[in-house]
């Protein structure tokens, strides 16, 4: 068996010690003579895998007490429903900037429970920045404050968060949740899908303030209020289980390796060999402007789709794989997240460096 | 390792050659040189492996072409919102039959969206027999008919259906779905939670009829709409991937087994040992009329509570593990799914033997 460089945007790559524990434990978990998979979510093994699993994310992220953490279904698009049916709890306004597909989406199931106050948008250069925010533009009424921290798509993230006062920030973080500090304070509900930075997919963490929950609108699905999961702790009904198992074993990973702020570091050297390359190519160039540049998501092209076609091709050649760009943008984008090791940019790096060198 | 035999009522046993295979394929699936965590939804490697489980279950359970297959988030508890939201397209009533708990729930989501109809209940006798139904009280302008397929926690299931005439019958199969034969063109729509029959929980089954999507109410969030899911053939956004394989490895198994036919076979052999058992135990008896006895989900008790826990307590010892009943039920309940060997249901019958001998 020989692994592969994966530079898919997710699902993607996890860390190979979580897999190989994943694969040792299949059949018999801790002695117990089953799966995490065959065992019921009210049990004492279970339930001390999702006691532990939160406790570590809240240690990684420094969750605050007045937060709920929640392990749910349905990914990022369920939340673009449950954002809303949930906080739209008084003026049934809020604030959005659109920095991309999924900032769109969210927005386009908000306006379908009430008002969405487009506060600035990116899409005038195909997201390639984060708009400067003009505050006299805020609604002071508004419910809550909507962002897409790091946008997957488009390769830009969020360095400075708008000062909304006592407007609830909500943040989508899917594709930068763990990889770099946060204060979690500054929000009032962040959630991310699994599939990028955490676990497998189908299990989505919502980490909520407490005051925000409990004010769902009327028709809003049982499944849908925050509050039906937050009163019984993930466990209202059978939980992805295997998923959670999962993601708590990239917890303790993370863990070991020093925390969010030690993987932030590694992030930021990746990211940076990668971006150096870029700033001094004559043949590969990125897309962000340098100031708003991911440190997950990294888009390039060249000027010629013949020869980004062939890039793909030939670095799949050489077992660094899913660099497609996505269909919207073109080109390329490597997705570095948590867990690609610094190796596996630095490999990217030197074969671009090849690929330019024979094609230029 | 030593497996056990586990009772569980779900999450439940899988198939061990299903967990062999996971666990070999967990770092390298099919010479990728990646997890199928690991990759995108929208893969050429993914695609066969949700297209193939598609067609498998389309081959198992012999459904027809009018009929859409999902794989959805969230559970039987989603379900319960997502048929009224969906089906409640005229007179926004349904007739139900409340057969237990989750009858009960699929009631109250229902009542939030329109009005049910209780055509009967059996919970007169804590849910102990499938109610005899009387056609007059069947609403002809309901917009479906509701009931619970197999009954987890009180043991019972429905062998004759109802004749709904043009009124969609609608089933909630989650813990007897691929267990028995069903003639799929009966019903307008079935689903079933995956974590009794099929893999892991975190991905739930929907059968649909194709004349039954596209009427969802106007508030419904996007997600749990039906013809979001059908239209993208459940890759309207990143589905449980994971999960939707290890349900595709079970229905593998299946097929090499022999299919629904052969399963059902295996099946009633494993209950009529059980039952034949408790029939003929002076010491244990069987909760449930013999006429409407599950072949999925067993309960029994002594007559004395002490007993009952000595035996759980032994039992695990031998084990023989899961077999406390649901707390709504007290006693035991063995939970012998697809799959549960023979072997492991004849273990049990002989442990049980063994415990009448040394306590009476």
């Amino acid at each position: 068996m020989s692994r592969v460089y994966n530079f898919s945007a997710g699902p993607a790559v996890l860390p190979e010690e979580v897999l190989k524990q994943a694969a040792a434990e299949m059949l018999d978990y801790n002695g117990c003579g089953m799966s995490i998979n065959e065992m019921s979510h009210r049990s004492k093994t279970f339930d001390q895998v999702i006691q532990t699993a939160e406790q570590d994310i809240r240690d990684l992220m420094n969750i605050p007490d007045n937060y709920k953490v929640l392990f749910l279904q349905g990914g990022g698009h369920t939340q673009f429903a449950m954002v809303p049916l949930n906080l739209f709890r008084n003026s049934k306004k809020c604030d959005l900037v659109n920095t991309g597909q999924w900032s769109k989406k969210a927005m386009a199931e908000a306006k379908r429970y009430g008002t969405v106050n487009l506060v600035a948008s990116s899409e005038d250069k195909t997201f390639t920045y984060i708009p400067k925010l003009d505050p006299a533009k805020f609604d002071p009424e508004a419910d809550y404050f909507y962002i897409t921290l790091n946008n997957t798509i488009y390769g830009t993230r969020w360095t400075k968060l708008p000062e909304t006062g006592n407007v609830p920030l909500v943040a989508d973080a899917s594709s930068n949740i763990l990889s770099e500090e946060i204060d979690v304070s500054k929000f009032g509900l962040i959630f991310a899908g699994a599939q990028k930075n955490v676990g497998p997919a189908g299990v989505t963490i919502v980490i909520i303030r407490e005051d925000l929950i409990g004010h769902a609108l009327d028709f809003t699905p049982t499944m849908l209020d925050y509050e039906t999961h937050a009163k019984e702790n993930s466990l209202y009904n059978t939980p992805p289980t295997y998923a959670i198992y999962v993601a708590g074993l990239t917890f303790k990973w993370l863990k070991k390796l020093g925390g969010v702020k030690a993987m932030e570091k590694i992030n930021r050297e990746k990211a940076a060999i990668l971006y150096d390359f870029l700033d001094n190519s004559k043949l590969f160039k990125g897309t962000v402007v340098p100031e708003d540049r991911s440190l997950m998501n990294v888009p390039f092209v060249t000027d010629s789709e013949e020869l980004n076609a062939k890039f793909v091709k030939e670095a799949t050649e050489a077992g660094l794989v899913n660099l497609k760009g996505h269909r919207t943008v073109g080109g390329m984008r490597a997705s570095i997240y948590n867990a690609m090791p610094y190796e596996g940019v630095e490999k990217l790096v030197n074969f671009m460096a090849e690929f330019e060198k024979a094609n230029s």
